[in-house]
């Protein structure tokens, strides 16, 4: 039976188990909170009863208090999405990506485009196709209007990419009217996944003039089955990026990011069947944003827009200034005309068979394989 | 105690009292699917629950069979959102509207975007700020840059527009990776409403490229408090536009249109004040679209994004060729550059004290009033 729990070095421990126990009577309703398939009902309760719970569980946790009942190994888990996505909104934070995709698609033009510098760009992708890590990611169709055809074609993708990000997980929901202060913003914030936004590079170039990313963006965005509470990550909080021109007091606040490693691993299907072990493809850090989850936040209410409990907010793609810290095939393969090595292959997008995985510090991974199309 | 209904002339039918009464004996579990705050749970079970549940009542309206204690004045009822909306999709798909925007933002362009005619452009918005017909509009405030500033500025937005729209309820979920053909598209969709997707066009204008409308839409989009059934409006279904080119076999059937007048009427407060009744200001039907709720269905599919219970699809702005069949105020104003006449003045966006009800044939009012920023 589905039902809530903690992943902690190699073990999941089972909430619902430790409620049952008697083990969380700070937590008001522990058994009901916890007997769910999502975290949402505990997500919506606010920091007070998460840091109680996390407090309560450090507690057992170091005094060797925990009934074996409550505890498992994580292997023998079946992960499920950890909660329900109420919106998932995707942004367009980092600078080196921002202009690396700029410089790609309008190489005639300014790569930033001229809003990029006085708010954080964003957009809404879709709610319902946000997966728990593990999924296989079925190779999408869609329409594209390859070189040299004299129309567009409905095909499979040939442009399969990732985009390695940061997703920040809401707990606590807004007031619909009240945009939330830059400086409240993080009281929001439940914790923080790592999210792969799949994308198909060529449905998504034809698709998006006017009205932005839409089929080649909603087949699929993975996201890790184990969220890191956002006080588990606060020390790694250090000052982000010098943002010139100083944003609008709406979104001004001294802009900060986390410092936490994060790399991307690819493994084709020839050499899983050689036994040979994934190869890091990408290393870049959690560093590379240029606008910060709380000027996201206050950016994204600032029209009145509400939080529900749920909402997940993607980083965008973190790249950073060195070929090997682009996060995503986009950018690494310079749009197919810088290929990578893989195994002694050169790459561009994504094979059927390949194996990624975004790993960071402080954060479950996220995996999914390529199938093919039906 | 929120519960389910239906409307019916003058009064409103409430399904959980009707199944306490025993009169739903055709519906499985009638009580504890009526008993709750958002028909999903309904939505969920399909059409032949759908018609056996429609057939039931209109026999005991017939019959006036109805039991008192199920019947109320429509008047006397607060209606909710009718249901939870899972994902909200808003579509671009009457030609003249999508010429119209195109010529007021691109003059010097071709006002159709290349993909156009190929496929029904859309885009996701957000699910958690769609609010049911009543709901007050704050004027949203957001960043834009006004002519002749040297910098971009967070104000109330000074070009709250909107946009006169069809809203298809998706009843039955689709499985994920999996498109749905377009001629089994509408054994998904339980029924239509209008939708107001109330727009700040000075706030859309600033961010939206490349990514898209986000902010100048989220802010709210409203809809009726009551779902016209899909099967209540088939009669209704006429023939719709040539295509040109002929659309891909995913996306190729006969395109057939809904035959409804539609209208939109504005009453300021000072209108209001004076006891002056609202006016007409738009008058078109939802014939006015290029690409049916089919094509729209079996496109958003066509990547394996999957359909879940609650989605939400808008039709885009529905504009036909005469000036007063435009129906959005960005269109019927060309902008600010051609006001129109209200009561003696000449207007151009909405004022705040302004009311915008959207009217339809068999189809539930969508009315919201706008308040000033806080």
């Amino acid at each position: 039976m589905p039902r809530t729990g903690v992943a902690t070095g190699e073990h999941a421990i089972d909430l619902a188990a430790l409620a049952r126990a008697g083990a969380l009577a700070e937590v008001e309703d522990a058994e009901g909170l916890f007997s769910q398939a999502s975290l949402n009902a505990f997500m919506a309760g606010g920091p007070a009863i998460w840091r109680a719970c996390h407090g309560r569980l450090r507690e057992l946790v170091a005094n060797g208090q925990l009934p074996s009942e409550a505890l498992f190994q994580l292997g023998e888990v079946e992960p499920l999405l950890p909660f329900e996505v109420a919106d998932y909104v995707d942004f367009y934070s980092s600078l080196e990506h921002a202009t690396n995709a700029g410089r790609i698609f309008r190489p005639e033009a300014d790569p930033l485009p001229p809003n990029w510098r006085h708010l954080p760009v964003g957009y809404h992708g879709r709610a319902g196709t946000v997966v728990v890590s593990g999924t296989p990611i079925v190779r999408p169709c869609g329409q594209f209007w390859r070189h040299g055809q004299a129309a567009p074609e409905y095909l499979p993708s040939e442009r399969v990419d990732i985009e390695l990000e940061l997703g920040v997980v809401i707990g606590t929901p807004s007031e619909h009217g009240r945009p939330v202060p830059v400086d409240e913003a993080l009281e929001h914030v439940f914790g923080l996944v790592l999210l792969n936004d799949w994308s198909a590079r060529d449905v998504q170039g034809w698709e998006t003039v006017p009205l932005g990313p839409f089929l080649g963006k909603s087949f699929a965005t993975s996201i890790g089955a184990w969220v890191t509470p956002l006080e588990d990550l606060m020390d790694r909080r250090v000052p982000g990026a010098a943002q010139d021109p100083v944003p609008l007091d709406y979104l001004r606040t001294e802009p900060m990011a986390f410092d936490l490693e994060l790399s991307v691993s690819l493994r084709s299907a020839g050499m899983a069947s050689r036994g040979e072990p994934p190869q890091t493809i990408v290393r870049t850090s959690a560093r590379n944003v240029y606008w910060s989850v709380e000027q996201q936040i206050a950016h994204l209410t600032a029209n009145g827009a509400s939080l529900r409990t749920g909402d997940l907010i993607g980083s965008g793609t973190i790249s950073g200034p060195e070929r090997e810290q682009r996060g995503s095939l986009l950018e690494l393969s310079w749009n197919g005309e810088e290929p990578f090595e893989l195994d002694g292959e050169r790459r561009t997008y994504l094979e059927d068979g390949d194996e990624v995985t975004l790993s960071g510090e402080l954060l479950s991974d996220v995996s999914g394989r390529i199938v093919p199309s039906h």
